[in-house]
């Protein structure tokens, strides 16, 4: 019997961590929970960055210079679109053109917009783009209702105002200072499937993703974090803060913002609770006995996914505790 | 001052005439009141076709082979839909490649969505998008409401579907025969715009479109045809029917699979009511007197837009009456 891994995942370091994981265990041990804060509405279309980020670096078809979006691509919709935001009237934001959709990707927006529209669950409809890439392993949005991530801006005339994830990430290229970050739902609930997932695997691992706007999103579920907390001994987590830094995206400025440490020690204050393990990177050695102190058992290896042979070895060693 | 021109318009015949029209008045005195029947919505997108045909003919952008859509147009996007349809569920109609939307053209749909769902009109939206194209002459939609334009099937084992216009024009390539073509709306109004230019038009022109499923919708909305009627001696037609067949479309089976005649007779006798004079080409010159009969001034001339000459001589000719 394969031991089964559940994974709770934001976008590019959670892809790499699943690309290294399927490299040593069968894909259908593979359940990854994904993050649908950061999920937006453009053009009418139905985003989901996190997912699409996912699949597409699952089926080896990711831009492996840009980390999102497919190889190859061309941008002749969005060229286009250049036309119109001139004429749009004061106080409309159609024709956004900050956030870039390519023509081969869009196709991937119009179908899953279309398959909702139609009634279908994210759930099913991310299973069946899966499935139209050739992914074996199990997919799951963290729920299949609205949640939004929004961000609360700190900088001087904009203090205050509150935007979108993608707005704040994309629009404003993740450089403001944030003062809150504070998700908007009906009661949206983790399915059942990711729920028995993360019941039943034999691991629970939090990838290295923002645990702000990434893993909190998922944690803001109600159970979610009750559930983890009752497996703790199962859960473990890889740090994605790295030498005080993110290897991509804002994580290191929001912990700071939003009052946390940008180190693992940080990251494991965030994740004692509901993990017994948090592995860092060995420029972090120095910092084990921190986390200990916090509260988490801690492991050292190479963290930075910079070849699939890493991302394997770590996957390793997430299974191995 | 110059004489003012009102013109009914379908798709590509309307946009031929268009384009002859502000070859020799000015655009300030056009205004286009344009077919939405065959209006759809797919990928979570709001499609007008016969807006957008007009709009990028006048533009100088329509690909001038096909004669819908751009010209140097790239369709990666519908290429990589392709792969979609393999999973789609048995009843879902998610990802129809059926319907070729361009690269570029997808921008037009972006816009327009989006505007849409600000509440904006499909009438401002319109004007915009004209705008943006860099037109003069006023394009507007003959409604701000649903409408939609409901085709009958007659055939075998399909007799009596009934399917979207776009679903017979170019899914079946209107090779079916129909049985039947009705509206469905909700008391949809002609716009206040469009109502105005009816009115106070020094000519009224019912462009060479289909008179069943692109002149008839205008028709249907609630007291068009009696606004045309009480000025019937200032509306003047140009049939789309010459030597007895349509030079684009399916107007000429579908007169006669409704009953009527596919001749310049049989469109005198569905706009006689409405248009004192109809404009025929001279390989139906052996017919004026039969349109005639009908009860119908007669005009011949050339009505094979071939050229922007030609396009010309017809509008003047028609603004002649």
């Amino acid at each position: 019997m394969t031991p089964t891994v559940a994974v709770l995942a934001g976008g590019v370091g959670a892809a790499r961590y699943l690309r290294g994981l399927l490299g040593i265990v069968p894909a259908r041990a593979v359940t990854a929970i994904v993050n649908t804060g950061d999920d937006t509405e453009l053009h009418g279309l139905s985003i989901s960055p996190d997912l699409d980020t996912i699949i597409y670096t699952l089926a080896g078809a990711i831009d492996p210079e840009r980390g999102w979006g497919l190889a190859r691509e061309t941008w002749r919709a969005m060229e286009a679109l250049q036309r119109y935001t001139s004429v749009r009237p004061a106080g409309s934001t159609a024709a956004p053109t900050w956030f870039n959709l390519g023509d081969q990707d869009l196709a991937t927006h119009f179908y899953r917009t279309a398959r909702l529209a139609e009634g279908a669950t994210l759930t099913d409809v991310t299973a069946e783009i899966a499935r139209a890439w050739g992914l074996e392993p199990t997919l799951l949005p963290m729920t299949d209702q609205r949640f939004r991530t929004v961000v609360e801006l700190a900088v001087g005339d904009e203090a205050g105002r509150r935007v979108s994830f993608q707005d704040y990430f994309v629009r404003l290229r993740h450089g403001v200072p944030v003062s809150d970050v504070t998700f908007e739902h009906d009661g949206a609930r983790l399915t059942d499937a990711a729920e028995a997932a993360l019941v039943g695997a034999d691991t629970v691992v939090i990838a290295p993703s923002n645990p702000l706007v990434s893993i909190a999103p998922i944690r803001a579920l109600a159970g979610v974090d009750e559930l983890l907390a009752a497996r703790r001994e199962r859960v473990v987590a890889v740090s994605p803060i790295v030498g005080g830094t993110a290897l991509k995206g804002p994580a290191d400025r929001m912990l700071v913002e939003l009052g946390h440490e940008a180190s693992v020690v940080g990251v494991a204050r965030l994740y004692r609770s509901i993990a017994s393990t948090l592995v860092i990177d060995r420029v972090d050695a120095h910092l084990a006995d921190e986390v200990r102190s916090a509260g988490m058992r801690c492991v050292v290896t190479d963290t930075v996914m910079s070849s699939p042979e890493v991302a394997q070895a770590l996957a390793a060693t997430t299974l191995d505790i």
